[in-house]
């Protein structure tokens, strides 16, 4: 609260008054670093609330897929973007944010340690992968535990691979891990995976495919630093020990769209924000980009081009005096 | 034409049959290079084309606004470019293409040195801005004749700069430059600019910035280091002899879009080729990316994510197996 405090400033007649910023983005991941350079670049009063600057893009090992770097770790590529923001004029807070809400004509943006102004919003909260919640899960992350087949597969050539899912999505990264994989096993807890009908095809056609229903694994295990086996909860080929180099977990995850749903933007059936092609939402002055809209193919690049347009927008906005 | 038969090949019955590729790139400006980079990743059998791979970017001087590098030049971020294509199985063609044409189901490319079939094409083609055409201007390119306000601007602070044009896009380039510039003349050969309104009242409110109707930029002078004076053909002040440190001309920009109109693809009144948001055109199997399409804010990062979504796009369509 003090902090808060601080932050703000007390007027002439004595009023407090709340910090005043022309764009405000709540997400630090890359679609927030990306919206924050270009923000910065067209001069506004910036700032930028994330837990953890950087986002899941840190979690990532190796990242070949963002042009430009052949070859730079997760965390390294967000330490470039965060130096690329520090040229510009941007108050960081780390800080998780519990509320965004109208104020007249503005925003009214509360974290865990202050409340700031706003005249737009750009949300980049992201996204969150649903985790299997078993032993090994954890440890194993990035060592044959992966989360996006796209990103991760090229690592295992030649090995065997399993992916655990039975939706859509769980069908497209088995076909996509024959690319490289020896051989791909589908671990479904369900009795059939449920593709779209072409892609059901694609499957039953591929025979590095394998489908293993009514299964789910219990643990992950490894030498401590590669995967090397998983525990099924019952018996493939006479034994639970089932052989793996690589485990792609696709079960799914959340869109972290509270925040803008509570503000009254517009989400589609998946939960993402729905935005135009310049980044805009339903709402005049409210923005989204990264994985938290509803883009069909997300990728680090896409996700900082749709920051840039996001900030651009803003820009846009702002232009008009009347804001 | 020895060149086209020789990477071609004779069939079993002794006909000529051409190159065969899953996807054929028509640019190898950034975005060309972008969607090549990811064709390659979705293993797709790619074939780039363009006179000098690298485009127009390799004429800006210092690249500050692709997130991810600080400060780079416009050739090394090119180079950056082309060695993580490298990384990947693209065929890479510096030839001018001079036709593109549908055969049966697919498309053939035809250059100066050979003619090869593709199933899908992404038009990458970019634009070329519009010159003076006056001595001096090819000289001091990027030593104070510019193109690009937003990319370069940053590089005068303080300094006497000259916007030459009259339309909306002259007035914006103007109004942009106000945050750096000492003073911003907008010199225009007609009565009075004609931006959109909106732009109009601000520029006339906006005490950084003088118009000079009717005044042509006759000459670029300087030390053959920079810019310093341009000669007009009316006197300004008593001279014609006109003080300034960069020159940013405005005047237009000429869209490569020949090639995709040819073919039937769709474009709008700017003859920009019209996409959705996953970059494809009206045409099945036929994308487009970067400076040549319909995009408002037209920057580096969003051309190469454009090309990254077309070669999304294009691994999208070829996965119906009667393509």
């Amino acid at each position: 609260m003090i902090e808060s405090f601080r932050q703000n400033f007390i007027t002439e007649k004595g009023c407090l008054s709340l910090m005043e910023y022309d764009v405000a983005i709540i997400g630090g991941g890359v679609a927030g670093l990306g919206a924050a350079i270009y923000s910065g670049r067209f001069n506004l009063k910036v700032a930028i609330f994330a837990e953890t600057m950087g986002g899941t893009i840190i979690l990532t090992d190796v990242v070949e897929n963002y042009p430009g770097f052949k070859r730079i770790t997760g965390f390294d590529l967000a330490e470039e973007l965060k130096k690329h923001m520090a040229d510009y004029k941007v108050d960081v807070f780390e800080e998780r944010v519990s509320d965004v809400r109208k104020s007249g004509k503005h925003f009214e943006i509360q974290s865990s340690e202050r409340t700031i102004k706003s005249k737009t919003v750009i949300f980049a909260t992201g996204t969150k992968f649903k985790k299997l919640n078993v032993s090994g899960e954890e440890e194993y992350t990035n060592k044959g535990v992966h989360y996006c087949a796209l990103c991760d597969g090229a690592f295992f050539k030649g090995k065997l691979m399993a992916v655990v899912g039975g939706s859509d999505s769980a069908a497209k990264e088995a076909l996509l891990l024959t690319q490289w994989a020896e051989k791909v096993y589908i671990i479904y807890r369900g009795d059939k995976i449920h593709p779209e009908p072409i892609n059901m095809t694609r499957v039953e056609k591929n025979n590095k495919i394998e489908m293993i229903n009514n299964t789910n694994i219990k643990e992950i295990k490894g030498d401590g630093k590669k995967v090397s086996s998983a525990l099924l909860d019952k018996d493939y080929n006479g034994s639970k020990e089932f052989k793996v180099d690589a485990i792609f977990v696709a079960i799914g995850h959340n869109i972290l769209s509270e925040l803008p749903a509570k503000l009254g933007v517009k989400l589609n059936e998946k939960k993402e924000v729905i935005i135009d092609r310049n980044a805009k939402t339903n709402i005049p002055g409210v923005y989204a980009c990264g994985d938290l809209v509803d883009t069909e193919f997300k990728q680090a690049i896409t996700g900082v081009a749709e920051g840039v347009l996001a900030s651009y927008s803003a820009y846009q906005y702002l232009s008009n005096e009347n804001i």
